[in-house]
C-alpha cells in the first residue's frame, strides 16, 4: 500500500463526514493480573453503545512487537506505512509550530540544557524552564547570522525549541548532539556523510555562536540538537484519499505530523475535549475528515497513573455527545499505540480500536469498548494502515475494484 | 521482513531469558465431528493456568493453506520467511548430524534402497534395516575417493545418511535421484543448470563406486539422493537478535536448523521432556534464548495415534513445573505446524500458540489452552514469523522505532 496507488485510483467525492478520534497512548494492561485494563476500568457509557452499535478490532501500528514512537504511529493510522515513510523528528517539531520544512532544509530539534565552567552537561533540560523563561533566551538565538544560509528557531514549549537551516547543499544525515547523559558536554553536529558535511560544519558554527549568545543564561546556558531531517516529501491527503481534511490536536508534534500529510491544522482555544469537538462543530461544514487527537492519555499512561487515564478516557466520553451531536458518518475511536500505565512507556501491544457508522457497520458480538472485547471482535487484528482506507469504505468513498 | 533490517537496528541488551517450546506437530484434530482435538482432549494443569495467565493466538507457518514440512516450519519460528530463505534438505540433514556445510559445498540426503537383479528398486528404505545394521554398510561408502573432491558421508539414522561434497565449482542445481517409487531403478544425478553439472558427473560417479561397493550387501545394496543443496547462508541469531541462543533438540533435524541459524546446539543425556528442561536448567545463565523441541506429539500424530499424542503432550506438561522453577521471562509453547491423529501427516491448519510474560502479558478471556481457546485469543491469527520479534518485545529487548 506504501504508494497509494488504488487509494488514488478509487476514491471517489461524497458529502459524507468522517471523524478519527485517537486518544493517544489509549491501550493498556491490569495492574494486576486478573484485573481490567484503564480502558476496561473506565466507565464510558457512550463508547460502550458505539462499541455495541458499531464493531471492534485491534491494530497492529508497526509492526506485531515493534513499539511505536508517536511520529509513525500517527503516520500509520493516517495510511502511511512507517517502515517505508521515514520522518524525522527535527521535522516533526518545526512542523509541529508552523515551521515549514521544505526541499532541501535541514530542521533539528533542540533542547535547552545547562553546562558548568568545563563545558559538561549537568542538567539535560535546563531545570525544566517554563515557557515564559525561555522565551527571551530562545530570542537571544534569533539575532545570530551565518554566511550564505538563514536559520529559523522556534520555541516549542518549555526547554525545547526547533531549529531549521535554509540554503543551498544542505543535507540531514547528521548525529545527534545530545550524549543522552550529564556529566559529558554536548557531541558536535556530526556528518555521516560527504553530503551532509557542510550543513554539519553550519550547525557547529550556529551552536558556537549560540553559546556564546547564551553564555550569561543560568540555566539555558547551552543546548543539543537531535533529528535532523529533511522534508520527507510525504503524498498528501487530498491528493490521495480526495479528502479536505482539518487536524485538531493542541501538542505541536501532532499537529506537524498532520501538516506533513496535507491535512489542514486548526487554531482554536482551550485544550479540552469539548474544546476540541467544539472546534470540530464550528468546522464541520467545510471538511471531509476530522482528526481530532488527545494527547493526556499518554501523558498519563507515561506518568504511571492509572486512574489519571481512567480520567481522561471519561473526560472524553463525557464530551462525545457534543461530537456525535453533528451526526458524523464514520466514527472511529481507537489510539495510536498502547501506553499501559503499568508499563509507564509505549508499549508493543495492539491497540483498541471501535468503527461505528450507523448506514453501513456490520455489528459484532461486543457490547463493550475495551481491549479484551476487541480482541473478540468482529475487525479482528489489523495493521493501523488500514483503518483509513476502512473508514473511506464505510463513508462510501471508495469505488469498487474491479467489474 | 526477510532482510532483518528492523531486528537488527532494534534490539537491544537485557537479561531477560526467553523460552520457545515446540511440541512438533502441535496442531489437531478431532476424531470425530463435535470432539476434542488432542490438545483439548489432554489434561494439562500448567498449560491451562499458563492459559489464563497469558495470551492466545493461532499460528499460520508459511501462508494459510501450505502444509510446512518441518525445516520452514522451524525457520518460521525462528523468525525467517521460509519462501525466502530455502534451505535445502541435504543441508539440513548433514547440520542436523554436525556435518558442516559451507558455501561452494553440496549435500544430499542419502536413502539406503533394496533393488533387483534388474536394478529395478524393490524396497525405498532397505527394508527399515537399523542404525546398528546401516553403519558397517556407510563405512563401506567411506573409503571411495573422487578426482578433485572430498566426499564425506555420517549415518543419520536407520536408513537415512547424510552426503557432502567439497571441491572447487560444484553447485547444487541437481534433481532428486528418487524415483518415488519401487520397480523401477534409481535416477541419475540430473543437472538442472550448466552450472550444476559438474557436480551432478561426480555424485553419478560416487553412485557408480558406491554401487559396486554395496554389491553383496543383502539389503543396502543402492542409494537414493534428494534434497542437494548448498549452505544457505542465513543470518545469524546473534547478529538479528543479539541473543545467545541454545537449541535442546533430540532430532537431528531440528538441531541442524538451529545450527544454521546461528543457535549453539546442545549434547545432552536422554530424551524426555524432563531431560530437555534438566539441560535448560544447567545451561540458564549461559543463554538469553532457550528453543526446546519435542519430537513425539509429531511422530505419534503422523502414526494416527490419536491417545499417543494426548499422552506425549501430558508429560510435558507434567514436566513443566521443572522449566517454569527457572522463572523465563518469557514463554512461547507452540508447535512448528499441525499433525492430527486423524490425517496421520502434517497439515495446513493453524497452530495452538501460548504466550506468556509475567511482566507483561495482556490477559485475554481464554482460560484453557486448545486449538478453539486459540483461534478467540487476545494475540488472534499471525504469521509465525511474527512470534518471536513479540517474545523479544515482551522481554525488553526491542527498542522503540521513532520518535
Amino acid at each position: 500500500m506504501a504508494d497509494f496507488k488504488w487509494m488514488k485510483e478509487l476514491h471517489q467525492k461524497n458529502n459524507t463526514k468522517m471523524v478519527l478520534l485517537v486518544m493517544d497512548g489509549l491501550g493498556g494492561l491490569p495492574m494486576k493480573p486478573g484485573g481490567e485494563t484503564e480502558l476496561e476500568a473506565a466507565k464510558i457509557p457512550n463508547m460502550d453503545r458505539l462499541a455495541k452499535e458499531g464493531t471492534l478490532g485491534q491494530t497492529i501500528p508497526i509492526r506485531r512487537g515493534f513499539t511505536p514512537g508517536s511520529g509513525p504511529a500517527h503516520l500509520a493510522l493516517f495510511g502511511y506505512d512507517p517502515l517505508h515513510y521515514d520522518v524525522g523528528r527535527g521535522v516533526l517539531e518545526a512542523s509541529g509550530v508552523g515551521v515549514h520544512v521544505n526541499k532541501g532544509d535541514v530542521a533539528a530539534r533542540g533542547n535547552f540544557c545547562t553546562v558548568d565552567a568545563d563545558g559538561k552537561i549537568t542538567d539535560r533540560r535546563a531545570g525544566r524552564i517554563s515557557s515564559e523563561e525561555a522565551m527571551p533566551v530562545l530570542e537571544k538565538l534569533q539575532g545570530i547570522t551565518l554566511p550564505g544560509v538563514s536559520v529559523e528557531t522556534r520555541l516549542v514549549r518549555e526547554y525545547r525549541f526547533a531549529l531549521v537551516m535554509r540554503g543551498e547543499g544542505l543535507e540531514s544525515d547528521i548525529d545527534d548532539t545530545d550524549p543522552q547523559k550529564t556529566g559529558v558536554p554536548p557531541l558536535p553536529a556530526q556528518a555521516n556523510s560527504s553530503g551532509s558535511e557542510r550543513a554539519a560544519d553550519l550547525f557547529n558554527q550556529w551552536i558556537k555562536l549560540a553559546r556564546e549568545a547564551l553564555k550569561d543564561e543560568p540555566k539555558a546556558n547551552a543546548m543539543t540538537l537531535r533529528g535532523f531531517s529533511t522534508d520527507p516529501a510525504l503524498p498528501q491527503f487530498p491528493d490521495i484519499y480526495g479528502l479536505r481534511a482539518a487536524c485538531i490536536a493542541v501538542y505541536p508534534m501532532y499537529r506537524g505530523v498532520s501538516h506533513l500529510v496535507g491535512m489542514e491544522v486548526q487554531q482554536f482555544e482551550g485544550e479540552h475535549p469539548e474544546d476540541e469537538f467544539a472546534t470540530a462543530a464550528k468546522l464541520w461544514d467545510d471538511f471531509d475528515f476530522f482528526f481530532i487527537h488527545i494527547k493526556k492519555t499518554d501523558s498519563k499512561g507515561e506518568d504511571g497513573n492509572f486512574d489519571g487515564k481512567i480520567d481522561i478516557i471519561e473526560s472524553v466520553d463525557k464530551a462525545l455527545p457534543e461530537l456525535l451531536a453533528l451526526k458524523p458518518d464514520v466514527l472511529a475511536i481507537t489510539g495510536d499505540h498502547s501506553t499501559p500505565a503499568r508499563m509507564k512507556s509505549h508499549s508493543f501491544h495492539p491497540v483498541p480500536t471501535l468503527l461505528w457508522a450507523p448506514e453501513t457497520v456490520r455489528e459484532d458480538t461486543q457490547n463493550r469498548f475495551g481491549e479484551r472485547a476487541c480482541a473478540l471482535g468482529g475487525l479482528s487484528t489489523f495493521p493501523a494502515t488500514d483503518l483509513l482506507p476502512m473508514m473511506l469504505a464505510h463513508a462510501n468513498r471508495l469505488a469498487k475494484y474491479g467489474a
